[in-house]
Order: structure tokens, then sequence, then C-alpha cells
């Protein structure tokens, strides 16, 4: 049961940004305003610029500065698809919005809407996927090892992994939920995709009310399409977490009517998922359904539980009515234009569903994080070795015998040489086609006496005589432990 | 048309090696033999030993040099499950096999199966998603950063990126199938997974036959889930086509009837994907269809397609009729023991179903790669600058005070400190949670003389004195462009 109303009198009207964005942006932002003005929430919009205006403008972020200083007030968003014209920004300002007030969870619901028939209707799917918002393969930092060669650095933090999981616990317990699925591929990355298995499980253990497992997260595909009824709440780093909730969204019913909140100890952002499609903006006929459930998400996320339930359930009403819906998810005939779909369901406010979901809610306790930079001390700490990418045309023997030499009156030994994360030298067998990117492993002879780096630079000195090399890594122990992988 | 058979007398019998493996592997192997000599496949088995077994006996990589050997004479494997027994192996023994003969592409059929209900069926699915085998951060190159922040390196290279394409393209021409869709997060990785989509599309455009088109991944599984009777052939870097064959398997029965292959120059390993469900082994139940599907592939690589004909008609029928079929693909009651089903099956070579799709099989056309270390040349190249990733529990802008401090002097300017991917100084707004683990941008004052060494040691030394770094990036440009990401 959600709360009972408070008398209105009573409460303080609250401030929300709405950033109406691009293409049918403002048509939905418009839609979903009149509804909630209508079902009595006591909501008031300071309106702010982001997208391809900003873009045109100059601004490379996507939003100027007074939109900023709107959220960093407010603290609430309820935001429209953004585009980033071509030729403009590095970034998108979807991306920079999130990163600039360090939202670092995304949460999508994946529940199955009354009149949007799909394969899996009738099967109650109803979880939520959590995921990572900030880290990972995400943050693009990228440099080219050789003229064929690329990298991207995959960063994942303890304390990433930590904030997303009680993210997951917290959204589980503000709707009553039961199990968190921690979905990781710890079994090929055992140091990253590992980091998440491992805190995921930990900080889980916390909540006795939880059930919690953890899951390979190519099966959790599968399974998603296999048996969705399985999942309640999901979590996931953040790449895995972008292909598998577009994923989960295709269960039921796609982008359109999917909802989606980004959240972050200074600021909320509530978005629809979908894009702009700009061949339909100006038209009225938009579908404002996913913007709204994004507003619904609002509306309990500042507390008004009671103007939440009532949209949910007139919602709810004209989508199983089936009358006067928009033409994207119309049953029969070409459909409704946007304002006779936003009449209909205000129409049906205070009329009740059987189809959605009984559920307590209450609010998302998000644990408040220090605004500190946060680290973890070790107890123990060494440095064992040095990783030292070289690019050569020679093949692994050759290699090493060169490096071999390089390191002949240095501190180090030469113990092995990878190519893409299999060992090519000493010869254990196959490859025999390779590219010009070696990963040479130099291990220390004896414990370095002060902080190894006269030792390094020393050895990269002797190496650049022969090779380029282009990136170093150090090999460390901490708190006893390897802290590289042995391949 | 499948070509017609050719008069036994004038063919060869065609070496395999046969590894039944883990759990119930035995059992379908053993079923997928009789269904393949009852057809009249001209195959004589090499059988060969891999998995728990041989990670007991002490083979680090889960299959001993008889193995090894046998598929290196044979270059043909039809493999059942294997299992990494725990506390044995750092790596699967079905990564060590692809990795040793660089079967650098896997190649999953999808399509709908007669009899095998799903919420897709009726729908004609039927497409083929190729995945890179051998890159990406599958290589699992992993390094602690700081105690608390971990890293996997995602390379992807050019030939790799070729490779895949060609023989996504091979496949594509091999089955008469007329477009092949690019699917990458080139929107967010340039560099990696826009490699990618630039070297598909160039090397799509020599095939006039084909059609090509790009999609982002993450929408590529929502349009799976959403329209999967769109695609053809899908291509994809490692870890997004690890996910998305998963889900892709789950859209026509899941992974017990989802066959596959490993393909490179020196072999080709059909198996299924399924594991070894030690729960039901040894109880002559299991369903051996993923094996034989997958076999149905391997006779055709071998150019026996009248015998994959024979049987694909035949096991269609059986699937199609529904009697005698094992206990997790039955209409109805419980299903019958393998042998029953593989009796039927055999029972029913001859007869010819209609729901095999009508289709021209050719060989696929495999180029043939140099054993070489393969590399692209640069006409110009520069070094520019160096990132160093430094440990630090400070903020931002004390950092770089000591930064710049420590560059005073040096070849050196500091230009930009970065965390996971945002720029946090100078300073842009936002960021107050920081993690320990920081990248520091320096670049050249003017081109160096040399190559460079002499200063970036020198630099590492200065920041060495006040910082821990663990990581160092080479900034380089090739071709007059830069050779990394800005943020």
């Amino acid at each position: 049961m959600d709360s009972a109303p408070m008398p209105t009198a009573t409460r303080a009207r609250t401030k929300v940004t709405a950033i109406p964005g691009d293409g049918i942006g403002p048509e939905v932002m418009r839609a979903t305003q009149q509804v909630l003005a209508a079902a009595g929430a006591e909501v008031e919009w300071e309106e702010a610029l982001a997208g391809a205006e900003a873009f045109r403008r100059g601004i490379a972020a996507g939003a100027p500065q007074e939109t900023l200083d709107s959220i960093a007030r407010t603290g609430v968003v309820l935001k429209g698809p953004l585009e980033t014209p071509v030729g403009y920004g590095e970034k998108s300002a979807n991306v920079a919005l999130r990163k600039t007030f360090e939202m670092y969870g995304n949460v999508r619901p994946v529940r199955e809407l009354p009149g949007i028939r799909t394969p899996f209707s009738g099967r109650g799917v109803d979880f939520v996927v959590v995921r990572e918002n900030v880290e990972d393969v995400y943050a693009g930092i990228e440099h080219m090892q050789t003229p064929g060669v690329a990298q991207c650095l995959k960063l994942i933090t303890e304390v990433g992994c930590e904030r997303i999981t009680r993210l997951a616990a917290a959204v589980a317990q503000a709707e009553g939920r039961r199990k968190v699925t921690v979905a990781t591929k710890a079994n090929i990355m055992k140091l990253t995709e590992g980091m998440l298995k491992r805190i995921g499980e930990q900080v889980l253990a916390e909540y006795p009310g939880l059930q919690h497992e953890h899951m390979i997260v190519d099966n959790c595909a599968h399974q998603m399409v296999i048996r969705p009824e399985q999942f309640d709440v999901t979590v996931m780093t953040n790449m895995n977490g972008d292909i598998l909730s577009d994923l989960a969204a295709g269960l039921v019913g796609g982008l359109g009517v999917a909802p989606s909140a980004n959240l972050g100890d200074e600021a909320a952002m509530f978005e629809a998922v979908h894009g702009s499609a700009p061949q339909i903006a100006g038209k009225g006929v938009a579908n404002p359904t996913a913007l709204l459930l994004s507003a619904l998400m609002m509306l309990r996320h500042i507390g008004d539980f009671a103007t939440a339930r009532r949209i949910e359930h007139a919602l709810y009403v004209t989508l199983e009515e089936g009358k006067d819906l928009t033409g994207d998810i119309a049953r029969e005939g070409e459909g409704v234009p946007t304002a006779v779909y936003v009449e209909r369901i205000i129409a049906n406010l205070g009329r009740e569903s059987g189809a959605v979901p009984e559920r307590e809610y209450r609010p998302i306790a998000l644990k408040r994080w220090p605004q500190i930079t946060w680290y973890r001390a070790a107890s123990t700490r060494e440095l064992v070795g040095v990783d030292v990418f070289v690019e050569s045309e020679r093949d692994p023997r050759a290699i090493s015998i060169t490096l071999q030499a390089a390191a002949e009156g240095s501190a180090f030994d030469l113990t092995m040489i990878g190519s893409r994360g299999a060992q090519v030298w000493p010869d254990i067998g196959g490859h025999s086609f390779l590219v010009d990117h070696f990963r040479a492993r130099f291990m220390f002879k004896e414990p370095p006496k002060g902080n190894g780096i006269a030792e390094i630079t020393d050895l990269l000195q002797r190496i650049g005589r022969q090779h380029n090399w282009m990136h170093i890594e150090k090999l460390q122990r901490f708190d006893g432990a390897d802290a590289f992988s042995k391949a």
C-alpha cells in the first residue's frame, strides 16, 4: 500500500528541474507535466536547457551553467531525450550530466505493462536492473599501443562496487523486493569483475531481509530471455548493465515505454531511455509513457507516493482499456495524438487497475558518501616487478633474446612474454599468428631497497635502446597477495 | 540445395578428433557418433582427452600433449563440455584450446527449431552471431592500480577486426546470406570498439553481394528481443559477442539446443555450448541435440554437405513429430532415454522435413593468414607526452600542485588530471567524490630530440619522490592524428 495522501496545505511544493530536451522531448515533457498537474503533484518546475541547442551555442558539455546551477539547487531532474549534433562534443550531454553530479547508479525497472503485447506478456515480468554508471570501459580512457593495436582501460573500484550494491539493496528495500542477483564476468576477469562479485556478496550479506545470488553475466542475459520471471533486482558493472538493461527493456515493450533513474548523492535524474525521434518531432503524436513512468519514479523519490499511485493506476487503466493510445502502442487503427492520450489518462485519474502490482513503496534510502578522495589502505605492500609493453615486428624468441640482453646487469629477470593475455615465451605451443604488441614481464631479482623507481627507469632506458615501449604497469603485492593476473 | 552425395568409394574418410569431455559429454558424443555413422558420414574418429581428468593429472592447460598433437594432425575437432575442477587451472581448457590453435572466430547459428516452443516460435528467427574469440577484455590482463582499484586491459587489433569481419562475410557467403550487422560500442570507445566499426565497414565494402550496417551493441541486444527476424549475420568483439550470443540462443530454445563452431587457420572445433550437467551425467537421459547440430556444422566444414542435409532433415522430422524426445524438450510426459531419441532420429534418416530452411551451402572460405607477427606501419610518428597514473588520497588541486612542482624544470607541462575518464583538474565543476587513482597528463613542452625516454624517466623519478605511480602510457600521434582519447 502507498502511504495515505497528506493534506495539500501541509505539503511544500518540491522544486524539480525540467529539461525538455530535443526532438519529441518538449512534447512528452508537456504531456507528462499535464498529467502530474491534473493529479495534484506538488511540483514546481524549473525549466532548463541541455542538448543540441546548448552544443550549438558552443557549450562543450551540452549543458549551460544555469542548468547545472538549477540541478545543484533542486537535486531532482526530469529529463527528455538529448541529442549531440554531429561534429559537436566529445561526450554526450547525458553522460556529462551523470558525471558532473556523480550519478553513479542507473535504475531501470522492467515491468510488464497491461495492453502492451510482447512475446512475454502474461508472465508477470517484474524486475529492476541496477547498473553502475560512472566506471568501467565507459570512462573511455583509450591509448593506441601501436598503429594497429588499440587499448581501453576497464577500471573498477571497491567503493564503486560497494556503492552500486548498496543502491541495489536500497532499491530492493524501497520496493519490498526479496532477491538481488549480482551478475558479473568474474570467471574471466578475476580482479575487476571479480571485485563486484566479492564486494557485492560481502555487502549483501549485511541485509538479512534480502536473498542474494551470483550469476555469470552471459548466463544472466540468456536467463533473461529464457525465464525472466526469476529476477527481482539485478546489479552489474557499467558496460554489462548497458547491454542487459536494453535487452530487458525489450522483454516488456521496448524503449518507448521504459523509464529510468540516475541516482547519486547530490542529484537524481529521471529520464526516458528512448531517443529524440526527430522524424516525428513536432507532430503531436509522440508517446509520453516512458517519461511519465520516469516521473512516477521521481514522485516516489520526493516522497509523493499517493500521487504516483493515482497516476500509475490511471495509466494502467488507460493501457488496459486500449482506447486513445498513441500510434506506437495502439492495438487497432492509427492511434491518437499525444494530447488525446493525455486527456484519457487524466480522465482515468481516480480509477483503480487490477494490473498494478501491490507493492509497499518506501523512499530509496541512499547512503550518503563523504566528499573525499576514497582509498583503501593495504597492511603490506611489495613491489615485485614491472610489465613493459613493447612494440615489435619480430617473433617472441627473437624478442626474448634482445629483452634478456637489455635486462643483463639490471635489477630484473625477464620471466614471460605474453600476447593479448596468452604466454608466447617461454614457448608453450601454438600462437603462430601474432600482432606487434607484446607484454614483457620483468621480476625483481631481489626486493628493491627503496621505492624501486631508479631500477625501473634504468630498465626502461635499457629496453628503449632496442625496443619501442609504450606502456608500463608496476607489479605489486598488496596484503601479501599478487595484485596482477598471471597470464 | 546441398551438393549431391559423392560415391562412397571415391571419398576418403576424414579424420576428426573427438573430445567427449566431462559430465554428459561422453553420452552426447556417443549419441552423435551413432547418428553420423548411421547416416554414412565418412569420418574416422581419434578420441582424445581434455577437461577435468586432464587437470587432475596435473596438466595445467586441461589438455595433454597427445590431444594437442591429434588436433594439429586432424585440424577438426568435435568436442563435448569440459569442466575445470575447483582449485585447478587459471584458465578453462576450452579457452586454452581456442588460444593454442588461435581459433579466432566463434560462430553461433541462432535458428528456430521445429517443435521447440519458445516465445518467438513461428517468427522464423534465423541468424548467425560471429564473435571474435581471442582479444578484448577476455585476455584477462589485470593489474590492481591501488589496493581498491582494479584494471583490466581491453585490447583490440586492426588485424583481429579484419579477420573476424572476413570470417563473418565468409559465413554469410557459405550460407547464401545477404546482410552483415557490425555491432559495437563505438560511440563510447572510439579507438577500440570504433576500430571494429571502421575496419568492419571497410572490409565489408569489398563484398558487393553483401549488405552491411552498423548498430550500437546495446541497441542490438534490444533489437534481438524486439525484432530478431531482422538479423542475418552479426559480428562483434569478444565480450559483447559472449553476452549477445547467449541472449540469442535463448530466443530459439536455449543452450541445450545451441550449436557452435570455433574457427581458425589451423583448426576448427565444433562444440555444444551447454555445460557438463553433472547432476544427470551417466543416467542416459542427456539431450545430444546441441552436439549433433554442431556435428552438422562440422560435416559441412569438411565438405560432406549431403550427409549433413540427411541428418538435419531426420532431426527436424523427429522434433516436428515430437515422439521420443528427451525430457528437456519432450512436449508431453517425462521424455525418453538418449538412446531412444537417437534411434528415432536414425529411423527418420531419409525422410524430408519442410521446416529445414532451403539454403545452398558452400564451404566457409577462410582467408589463410600468414604465420607472422602482424603490424601496420605508420607513415609518421610523434611522441607528444605521457599519461602517468598516480595513487593519492589528496584532492585534485593538491595533487596538481605537487605534480606541477615535480615537473618544474622537466621537459613536460602538466595539462590535465582525470579520474576514471572525467577531468577533475583544471576544475570544471562536479566530482566531489573521488578514488585514489588519478591520471596525470604531461605534454612535452617541445618535441623531444631523441626517443624521449630520458625525458620520461626523468619525469618518473621526479614524480616518484612525492607520489606512488603505478602505470604509464606514452601519448603518441600516428599518421598525424592523436593516438589517445582526450578525456
